[in-house]
């Protein structure tokens, strides 16, 4: 034990933060909450702030409420001298400036927003490593390599993001094509937030995880493979070199990667998480990933490899292409669609600036807007123009 | 790298030993062999002589050509100046001794045959520990454990070790009486020697792997787990504490845990060695054990639970049914009965001397001989008690 870890949940409203303060509940002699960010979930945040009773907080809302802690931006709290661990579980790019604040403060980041890594990979590990503080990953597959690596000295082979491949993997196109919201949000195995679970129908989610997995473990995107296994038992693996691999498993739950990014690099007992029974595991699948069906996918990996502002517009435009489909305004195949048009229209910078990735966003957002309608094939360069060099 | 590693072969006539020379063979910058050991199969002794001219050999039937090097006993091979890696590929009790000698001469002892921790596992973990000796395993099912270990500081919760069943995990107690040798001599997966593939079928091999995890690990035989795999792919898995596991995984080879125990803590491409390829592996399996129909199983569990001289004794037994059965002298559920009854006339010894373990050895073979006339219910307890203290 190294003593209590002081924590602060940014985005503690949402699906990961909520998973994280069970944990947290679970391990009072291990963790203390310090700080809770959330955002307009005003009344569960309002409910945890009572029972956490953090000295910080903050939310978008500013509550009225004196809960007895202090009100502060979200980046004071994450560089704040009593936190130690952060734990960035914001939607899209609400993580970027708070997890760039705690990495320059040397902070443990707890990551969890994907966003963050793919928008602004270069600048996050840039960071992390100048002010020699620890990025951990929380998300299922990443933390099933990360505990494969341990004690690993050779460099591997491959990582092999495993992926449930959602709902509609064996859909046809014009099956896709009918694909409705609310078919879309029922995720086979894991309860998650809207966006990430649409993002999972369409495998732009494993896109993102590629593109994180490359920033991560500093590995080529193209060592980086994809494997369909729809139980989500195996959760990632790692091949070395000799034609071994490892393999991370669990019941899915998302509370386990976040408690080992809390206990690492020990292991402590939670008898709260489940256990995997063998005896209702009889078969683990495993298929080959169809890239032509699921465009999403190939337009993330391929935004990785061009690298500059192209990952930071395809995220962009992704949200708001879920947010219209969430809304019925676009079917769900748009959706690579109008990511797909967002991004031929980008003119991508290389090692952009923070400054420069959020221009790229902004114009991504307005931009995506447009191709939505279907009849704007033309949309203003402005934006785009107003972040060239 | 750290050097070319010296390296002696005990048993390099065998199935293991001759892999252990193909890896070799396939790494000549990383990998020496100083030193050869055979028994029977002298014709391939003199070849493997020929192609590794080793400074040192022996054989059980000494060779009478001059290769150039020295012939000398097994001990004084392992623990020769020269050598600073031992592979211990003999069968059965005939690499005990050696194993002794190269662990108090301080060498790394890479252990392929189980037989050795079996029988003495406290005296040969005790010599390691004194003279600072690693034991690093080549067993598949071990080698995946000790994989899966690296890096990790929190006791295990289990280990689970894999199986692939043998060719009649799903026979009857009716049809197991009437299987042949020619048929338990058929592997579904490894292609191994005769005794272990015999072994494999009665599952006594995995209960002689639980004592074997049991010493190399430092683990109670009570969280040691067994998991019925018929692919043969995962090869073994460890539990945590906080519910996460981890599986090592890979075509079935054995040069793969010969390699990582030459290579670790590193890893070393090879060529030769095959790789999993998923688009051939849409399925692994998993089915929970049967104690019942395995009766070898259970016995090997109770002998090692038991202590002292009952798992050496367990051995004995099992080598002699098992070539009772071979030479069509008994039945396949036979082997079960021999050594249990040889178990049941067995005066146990805590704690055992190096020559007691020996003596052990001896009278179970003798009393499961008796055994196996089917008609010598009283066998003589000469030898028994000859070994009481």
């Amino acid at each position: 034990m190294r003593g209590v870890k002081k924590i602060a949940v940014l985005g503690s409203t949402g699906s990961i933060g909520r998973q994280a303060l069970d944990v947290i509940r679970a391990l009072p002699h291990e963790s203390e909450v310090i700080a809770l960010t959330g955002n307009k979930n005003l009344k569960l945040l309002e409910r945890q702030i009572r029972e956490f009773q953090p000295k910080m907080f903050c939310s978008s809302v500013k509550p009225g409420v004196n809960y007895g802690g202090q009100f502060l931006p979200a980046e004071e709290i994450a560089s704040h001298p009593e936190v130690d661990f952060v734990i960035v579980a914001t939607a899209g790019r609400a993580g970027l400036s708070p997890t760039l604040a705690a990495l320059r403060a040397g902070k443990t980041v707890a990551l969890a927003s994907k966003e963050v890594l793919v928008m602004a990979g270069e600048i996050i590990v840039g960071e992390a490593s100048i002010h020699h503080a620890q990025i951990l990953p929380i998300d299922s597959e990443h933390s099933a390599i990360w505990q494969c690596l341990q004690g690993e000295e050779s460099k591997p082979h491959a990582l092999i993001l495993t992926a449930s491949g959602g709902s509609f993997y064996h859909y046809s196109q014009a099956q896709l094509a009918e694909v409705t919201p609310e078919q879309a949000l029922q995720h086979p195995v894991w309860k998650m937030g809207k966006k990430v679970t649409v993002d999972s129908a369409t495998l732009m989610n494993k896109g993102l995880e590629v593109i994180e997995a490359h920033w991560l473990f500093s590995f080529p995107l193209d060592s980086i493979e994809i494997l369909i296994h729809p139980q989500c038992i195996i959760h990632s693996m790692v091949e070395f070199m000799d034609g071994s691999l490892k393999a991370q498993l669990s019941w899915p739950d998302m509370r386990l990667p976040i408690q080992y990014a809390l206990s690492y690099p020990q292991r402590w007992p939670n008898p709260g998480l489940p256990r995997l029974n063998w005896n209702k595991v009889n078969s683990l699948n495993f298929e080959p990933i169809d890239f032509d069906r699921f465009p999403c996918l190939k337009l993330a990996v391929e935004a990785g490899k061009s690298g500059g502002t192209c990952p930071a517009v395809l995220c962009a435009a992704d949200e708001v292409a879920i947010e219209l489909f969430l809304n019925h305004r676009i079917g769900f195949t748009d959706i690579a669609r109008i990511v797909q048009e967002t991004l031929e229209q980008h003119r991508s910078i290389n090692q952009p600036s923070l400054e420069e990735i959020l221009a790229a966003d902004n114009w991504a957002r307005e931009c995506a807007t447009r191709f939505s309608c279907g009849h704007c094939q033309e949309p203003s360069r402005r934006s785009n123009r107003a972040i060239e060099r």
